[in-house]
């Protein structure tokens, strides 16, 4: 399968479903990541230009440890809008090039904007990938299909009864090395929330895990809209 | 009573609510048939300009088949956009034209967005359509109340539980001739998403009618916001 | 029509959907009121029995107040359960009898457990009653259909957010009235919640009333079970 | 793998999930279908005795034809309790003995009493059949696990947002076989509720087919509760 | 403590929360009181440059009764939108001004889209207030926390559960006055919608009373994002 | 204040609220923990009697850690029935001896059905504590109120979103040590479930602490039912 993960800020696809999209990948499937916006003010020091240079550096060498390809959408940070055009014609196009059988987001309540603002982005685009007349960046040809969506977890799981666990018992560590690829943001989130980021994301998969009795385990839901409804489960 | 229906493509309301306009219309009252986007995305080969002159031709055979008057708001697919100005001043200018008693539109949630942004717009329009210092187009006073907004059906019934039903059996074969006036969207839908719409269109009215002890029915929810709350029932 | 209204203690439907029962009776329906409880246990120094004496005479006087049947199925206070088929015999009998176009009574979640207990009773004996080789106390014929039930508000209307309303602006003073015949209860619940019980009512009667635009409301929601779901309001 | 259904009388299983049975069955799965109750009372005219012995029949012709075990608890009808211990025992016995890979009941609302104990006697059973020092029915050993549960669709899909479905667009001739097995229920259900079953069963099943893109499938949700909760789809 | 409270119109935080900001500054806290609107659209009458200076004065004359500092952005009726970069930017120079420990707004769902569009803007510019190299208005250095955030009541309390309850029996005198510095919007409220308002805004706070057992009160749901939660109760 | 506690088997409220219990009685509030279940089945080889015993010795070791008094009420595991006079009886009499402030159960809906019997009885039994003419065992006068009740987590998180966090960060090891008294049940679960019963109570503990953060946490939900709404913080 082609499997698309588009999160807003470049390791926020390594928090929700690194395990997944690592076990996706060891399956043989393809995997895009996508981050639109480019976190270039996720720092107290380090100015935006570079920051954001430095943190397309982090994802690229994160999505390298799944053999996954990464894409930016270099959206500035808190100005990630799924009311325009542009954003949703750069989505629809990344989606008509990879024509993903099922995309993976952020849930439509989260807990910043840019998070919210993403998961409605990608649910529209997704849908105007596979309108003909519609014009998208790339060029591609119009989508076959109005891929389903899973919803992974919110941040910390504030909010979110997942119905679906992918099992990551045996890809923990590399979701781990994932996130410890994006160093600037560690040390951010260490700065701005006082947190152990690591850790933090190692107790959340360590909670999922508890709930459906693995050792570990990300949560997830499907997004529920016509015609995005499936039969089989996509998730690995 | 004036009763205004607002939907997002050309053929939505009839999909939605076709059975109680109808039923509405046939006990005398006056029905105004609102889309707001021109449907000219809603095919694979005839080119938007073309196609938005069908759909409204479309449009108006179905609108005829009752009696209702048929407006299009003329949007482009896939930009319909709730927070647009402009947007809200048409619908606005309708409403203060049409004075309705109440009004049905798409619900908040529905399996694109365009639908969604028409139930904002006309959550917004309505509102604002009261107030004697909003400008809207056409120049009409301001409407005397914030008329009371009845939910349609989603799109294949998926996520909506509907607290209010009609019985449209005397109804169901002028709803499927409003329906069978969209040919151009009968066969996009055939060849977008492989249903056969008019069957499509029978069976979610068949399922309706089964909850509620009737052939055919059509389900409703009621806008729960002051002060658009009644104490009888509207629909009919 | 036949409208059956089934409270918990002696007062409750007073409390909860005195004024919709007035406004019904001066509509010429038909209304029987049943209380399951026999309030026994509501005061302080009054002994059980001869409280039970006084209410159920203080229920009748708020019956006769609007011309109603009152009925008590007489189960002491804190005894009251929905399992207990005599209690189900009991309510499916009353209902055989009376053959109800509709029911009202407690929804399933209330603030105390009796409450729910007959919420649940009445959802269940009308189902029994239309079962033919269902003996129920009084040996009258199975019922010919499976009433709609209406659920009226909780007591101070926590968690409850109605779906329809009921205008009661000309029969707030009856439902006040109503209520004041119940003296006994008035004085215990001054003792025992320190609560104005006549202001109490008054007061969540007129809160109903803003919400939909009236002086004095009550608000319902309708229980939504097949066969029970209607196409027609039947509150009035 | 050896799948565990329990309805409530004789012909809930067909209608809630005959198709999802006939596509295990289909696979080399062993199905066990339980009726709780024995249906004695849904008949106008055949008294209970007789009826019981003509719905076991039914129930078991139903069953034939998809090579399904057929077990009848043969509680009366509306005297399904979950809290007996009795039924508990039975119900729990029989998991010992199927030992169940995941099991498939009522929800826990639905439109009469009898299912949701059934619903709710399911879900203790199973998990008392787990517990070595227990002692159900039947005298087989402890269950090892407690089996993930899959509430099938309400009568008429009434309050029902499934979030799992099953195609069973192959298996829709079989699935109204086995409802046209029960030849008095259908009889019943059209004198007591005025319905075509036949038609009702195909109505719901193609329903559901719509929302997720069959010709006929069959809704479901997973029950969220601890240690319950799956990393794969055990539905087929 | 520092509390801010973003209300929408000039004089929807004395209908929602006044008697809660009067008990927080009576206990020494710093109130600031934020109105996003001007309210130059609510009169039939008096223009809008002229009613919205009239408001202004109105909003801090309610605002002097308890020794709040009153802030205006000034944005025109029907024009509120939590999109726009600019209204972002002015509320995240106030928070970074104000550096509050906790926030008071609407909720999310309210009667009208301004009120939601201030809810939604509250909850990004106070996220978007703690980011260092994000530019807010007035040149204020980043907040250190992303503040918990208290969502007031709707408008008659319309879909809207309290989870949390503040006693304002000793302030309600100083809550109607409040109001009824708001002249103007008294007279247009009872204009445009036939309602007394400060006998309305006394109702809700009695029937929130009644709900929790005292004489007034007012009603809050906390804002369920991470990082806002917190460990101890904020309200008065 | 007096703080009672009331848990299903031996060592749930050790699970679910024993770093807030420990933190209470840090704060020199009276502590009464109660089981309703014996747990004597809580083993595969140890026979009933003899488990009854050992965990009633493990109960009372882990109360004493923090002083509390700890009472058992003796049923049997898997026959807990709220419905059951004489166990609303024993609750009501340890409500009316201890006069709490508040009570902290389990929530309504948990993992397996002694638990959610034990929420139902507290929540029955509590409010028939009030009544005067209630007979509950021990003879104690009525209780003066209604008591407000908090629930706590269910088993592993599932289905639960805190709306109140207590911190607990400085009594985790004494949480730790509470749940390491019941050896008896560390076996049984690791042998039941496969689950490592102290990791799992830190890991949960742990990610509710993320959730407000916190080093470690308990989430809990209000009781949202009249006259227990409180205008004050009870948790500590």
């Amino acid at each position: 399968m082609n499997v698309l993960a588009v999160g807003c800020h470049p390791d926020d696809l390594e928090i929700g479903c690194g395990g997944t999209l690592a076990k996706l990948a060891s399956q043989g499937h393809e995997i895009t990541m996508v981050h639109v916006a480019n976190g270039n003010k996720g720092h107290k020091i380090i100015p935006p230009a570079e920051l954001a240079e430095i943190r397309e550096q982090e994802a690229k060498k994160a999505g390298s440890l799944i053999g996954a390809e990464v894409i930016s959408l270099n959206r500035p940070d808190l100005m990630v809008k799924s009311d325009q055009d542009e954003l949703i014609s750069l989505l629809a196009g990344v989606i008509r090039r990879v024509r993903p059988d099922f995309i993976i987001t952020h849930p439509p309540e989260d807990y910043m904007k840019d998070h919210m603002e993403v998961s409605r982005a990608v649910f529209d685009a997704s849908f105007a990938a596979t309108v003909p007349h519609y014009e998208a960046d790339g060029g591609h040809p119009a989508a076959a299909k109005v891929a389903p969506i899973y919803y992974m977890d919110t941040l910390a799981g504030v909010g979110f009864l997942p119905t679906e666990y992918v099992d990551i018992s045996d890809f923990i560590e590399v979701k781990i090395q994932m996130n410890d690829s994006h160093q600037s943001q560690i040390k951010w989130l260490y700065e701005h929330d006082g947190i152990d980021f690591l850790d933090f994301v190692r107790t959340v998969s360590k909670f999922r895990g508890l709930q459906c009795g693995k050792a570990y385990a990300e949560g997830f839901k499907q997004c529920q809209a016509w015609p995005r409804l499936t039969t089989e489960r996509l998730l690995p």
